[in-house]
């Protein structure tokens, strides 16, 4: 089969969008250069478009003022790959690795020792704890300048184990490209993600364009003191808050103080901030990324050990939200993909 | 002596800017439209001007990219009156006397019954418990958007019991012009307030311009839940993060994330986020209101119960702070002064 030039994509989306809204001239305009090239044509992309068209619409029963326009994102398995593991979990098995010549220790003390020996499921075997004391062990004890220099410099080099290529190279164009388009429109565009919070913001404006300020994540909790006649930010080995499940409202209210109008997930870790957003009155847009696709990405949710997505899955279509099938709907996952 | 007309004064600040930095030509011609009318000429308007000219001219050694422009201010004493007591406070002890309708028992347990008795300084006697047991009563048990609410409405009845005004009248014009200015030059405004951050969202925007998601203040912890089949987030009447003190640099870095480059304060608890912005690399602007005008509106510093300056006046000289005479440096200290 030939392959359309992009030109004649761009015209079929045009055609489609001005069946299904109204759109000013100008509206019209910009979607002839289609702003998500890398999303097929389907009800995904569709229902994005038709969304950003309302709000945006002055005088139209959607729209909705620049000052609310707030789309929140997660971030692991929305915006960038989660599996074999989450991102922040090799960092922690590195940092285990390179702190342990300081901690000969560990060498027989558990959890460590098991990481050493390349045994994550004995090491995990110790539950919560097990788990809170390699996160403080690795997150905890330094400054806050200090610990973005380490996040920083494991991510100049560590690779994922399947792409061989860095782990920030392994975030979707197609949500690059909404990213973009949202914001192109007047939205602000935050994340809002399980993984630490710290572990995220020395990245997320240069790979994201989302500044620190806009991101929202779980944390430890730090302190202020002086040292060597310089005032420094502590990390403590105590967590502050878990930004997960309905710690995510909690997290959105707590930072923005605002209620999204748009949401997108992927796991049911996404649920209640899916549930917040669309269940406020006026035009909301929840979507979920589910995870079709063995080739080009992973294929996992209702078992998943990461990324778990059951309850969103069994209660999207009553809720209204829309399912992007990864598979289907994206042409593109990663920007290095033909 | 005769008054000159201000199209003169704006004249003779400009001459005077011209002499302290490079600027140009666009900043001239808004230098000659003076963006701090109510600012009488001295060395607190000329700081602000100087350090705003070096940060925002391209190429000059001051530089600062305009994502880095990032400026924070205390609320209480430094934005608004907070004399004879802040405004959170009147906010309290009214919401005592509506509640306690509702709770005949306060008629005779303290601090609840010498408060009703108009007798604060018996319900203080019993110290931090007292006052979290005050502030829990009025402040937790409800949803946010029912707080939100309870502040919206008290605020447009409620009166300073001196100016007889609405307290968001009793904002200080000068710094209401130095926002704007600030943000005309690219800045991002914070308020960062020992305050409760849910008592200034619901109108700092308004007042300000400042948006919700730009005010970090003190708070108690939310519950995400489903009332009626709709989620809500119930207050509860637990403290979560106080902003004051060592705490203001811990909340500026977990909401922004960033140092900021200028900061405003006005009470020895601002001491550690002008030390935190001031002590980093590069121009940094830090400075002190400090209230002497008891005509106009109060004098007070070093033995204040409220507002109390007394480490950052010693201090402020060799730490290179600027302090603000309100008596000298300020024309208009309200909108509705002459």
């Amino acid at each position: 089969m030939m392959r359309l030039p992009v030109f004649l994509f761009a015209l079929i989306t045009t055609a489609s969008v001005l069946h299904h809204s109204q759109l000013r001239a100008e509206e019209i305009s910009s979607a002839s250069a289609d702003p998500l090239p890398s999303w097929n044509n389907g009800p995904a992309k569709q229902s994005i478009r038709d969304f950003v068209a309302k709000v945006t619409t002055e005088g139209g029963v959607g729209y909705v003022p620049v000052e609310l326009r707030i789309a929140t994102f997660d971030n692991d398995g929305t915006l960038w790959t989660e599996q074999p593991n989450y991102v922040q979990a090799f960092f922690l098995l590195d940092r285990v690795k390179s702190l342990s010549a300081q901690h000969p220790e560990w060498k027989e003390q558990e959890p460590f020792a098991s990481v050493l020996k390349g045994d994550l499921k004995h090491a995990l075997a110790g539950g919560h704890k097990a788990i809170e004391e390699l996160l403080m062990a690795t997150h905890a004890g330094m400054t806050t300048d200090e610990f973005e220099k380490i996040v920083t410099d494991w991510l100049a080099t560590a690779q994922h184990p399947r792409f061989k290529r860095p782990f920030t190279e392994l975030v979707y164009q197609p949500m690059l490209e909404l990213l973009t388009f949202l914001r192109a429109k007047g939205f602000k565009t935050y994340i809002v993600s399980g993984g630490g919070v710290e572990f995220m913001r020395p990245w997320a404006e240069k790979v994201y364009g989302v500044p620190p300020a806009q991101v929202i994540g779980s944390s430890i909790k730090t302190k202020y003191e002086i040292r060597d006649g310089r005032p420094v930010l502590l990390r403590l080995p105590e967590l502050s808050f878990i930004d997960d499940h309905a710690g995510k409202p909690v997290g959105i209210h707590s930072q923005i103080g605002r209620r999204p109008i748009a949401a997108f997930g992927n796991s049911d870790g996404d649920f209640e901030m899916l549930e917040w957003t669309t269940s406020a009155p006026g035009l909301r847009l929840g979507m979920i990324v589910h995870h079709t696709d063995s080739e080009r990405e992973y294929a996992y949710d209702r078992k998943s050990m990461v990324g778990r997505l059951d309850k969103g899955l069994d209660e999207a279509k009553q809720r209204g939200w829309g399912v992007i099938n990864m598979k289907q709907d994206w042409r593109k996952i990663y920007s290095f993909d033909q």
